[in-house]
């Protein structure tokens, strides 16, 4: 069993961009980091995006609207970012306040300044493959994590666990690209999948991406697949100061023996999604130095 | 086995249609159908929907540049026909001449008069399961015979032979969606795919759309299946007049046996296309009758 370790990919990553933005003519790329409020998690975020863009040299601008703030209000602001030459990518921070019509906000955001990859028309073009556009940085950095870790797709089966907007659906459809690396058989699965082990078992990859703490067991696994976990859940453990440890979609101490490559948690996808944000951010840039 | 009657499901939809568009109020919805040049298939496509369009009390307004048209110039017309209150839907015939990029053109017609449902943003609400959109014509065909036919997807494991922009794809996300009648388990296979046999063996719902003759085979067939066949190939016949006839992409008599429904070629998902072009004309028709 080889760990894919998305700590050091992501570090790769990071060096590689930093080299990029330093070889760039012009004035460094610009990220508009718009958090509304101040859930905890969402500061936690932030505060690594933008310590990672400080490290690459890109320049972030931090935009920390009031939690009253309006749906209105909040579309005025991103107007006003989609307008600014001197921002090259906005990233609302998810999640919203309730008021706030998520969907739309995204939707808000210039499709050539969406370094989020949620613009409607984004996940279109993926779906065209169409890479003009901007693919989203979970699963941008999947098949970053594959690629870099030799596993070509091509003529295996993939099962997608979870068929989310921001994971499951999108990593589906790049998997299944007619292109280097990817032209894999693809597998959606999800709440309303009868007989799930025998589908996820016979995956070459599996990605599981459905929000159940250890939810995959070694049953549900062929030996030497490859499996990808994107769960990140808390779990209570009395033993951890904090009262609770972070563990993936996958039993990683069950299923880990029968891996020919496996993703741990944390480090394994999470690290990738900044690195990708980072890489959506210097390809907007790119776009604004040409004409449109 | 049943074999699933798309000519008879179409006629029912007309109908329906026809009763839908006598009970609107104001003007009938207005179709825009745009052919480039004299290709003879597009012609008689053309003609086609122009009498379904007739039938159903839709007004047509056929547009036929010359082949010589260049990009700029259809460019002008469809913004011409974007901005013409008058006109709800519009429809540019496929294929296009050589030199003019289709894709550019179907991102050309306005979101809202996107009957054909070619534009990128269409097809990201359709995986964002946003029903503001519009569903290409063929896919949502298919999603229509299923749900008439008693089909009910959920739990159900769907393989979709074909990636294709225009078929493979829109109807694996709509297979997919979370809502009544779909909720299906979804692999999507291809040229690349590995063990095709084993496979589509697994569906309980198998849609062809790979434009290979005869391709789906006895032995590719679980017992019991439910088989929609969206292939139209030309094959020689020397008995016929015209020296042909169609053939979809499954080997209808040795497959049909096996079977619990199927649809024929032709007389399956082809008269379908039609009624949902008619379905998405009044459906813009409603939206352009309501604040944008």
């Amino acid at each position: 069993m080889e760990l894919i370790d998305g700590n050091q990919i992501a570090t790769t990553i990071v060096a590689e961009l930093k080299a990029a933005v330093a070889a760039l003519g012009g004035r460094p790329p610009c990220l508009a980091l718009v958090r509304v409020g101040d859930d905890p998690a969402s500061v936690s975020y932030v505060k690594k995006k933008e310590k990672t863009a400080e490290e690459i040299g890109v320049t972030s601008r931090v935009i920390l609207p009031p939690v009253t703030i309006t749906q209105d209000e909040l579309f005025k602001l991103i107007d006003d970012l989609n307008a600014d030459p001197a921002v090259d990518g906005i990233l609302v921070q998810s999640p919203l306040p309730k008021h706030i019509d998520e969907v739309a906000v995204f939707r808000r955001v210039s499709p050539h300044k969406d370094v989020d990859g949620f613009n409607t028309i984004n996940l279109g073009k993926v779906a065209q493959e169409d890479e003009t556009g901007f693919v989203a940085c979970t699963p941008a950095g999947i098949m970053e994590l594959l690629a870099r870790s030799q596993v070509d797709l091509k003529g295996k089966h993939v099962v997608v666990l979870g068929r989310s907007l921001i994971v499951g659906k999108p990593v589906a459809l790049l998997a299944l690209q007619k292109k280097a690396g990817a032209n894999g058989t693809v597998t959606i699965c999800h709440s309303a999948t009868a007989n799930l082990p025998a589908i996820t078992r016979q995956a070459d990859v599996l990605i599981a991406a459905i929000g159940r703490a250890e939810f995959v067991t070694a049953d549900m696994v062929k030996p030497g697949a490859v499996i990808i976990d994107v769960g990140i859940n808390r779990v209570a453990d009395a033993t951890k100061k904090s009262g609770y440890r972070l563990v993936g979609d996958v039993n990683f101490p069950a299923v880990s023996p029968l891996a020919a490559k496996i993703t741990p948690v944390p480090g394994g996808v999470g690290p990738m999604t900044v690195a990708m944000l980072m890489s959506n951010t210097l390809k907007a840039r790119r776009l604004a130095a040409t004409a449109r």
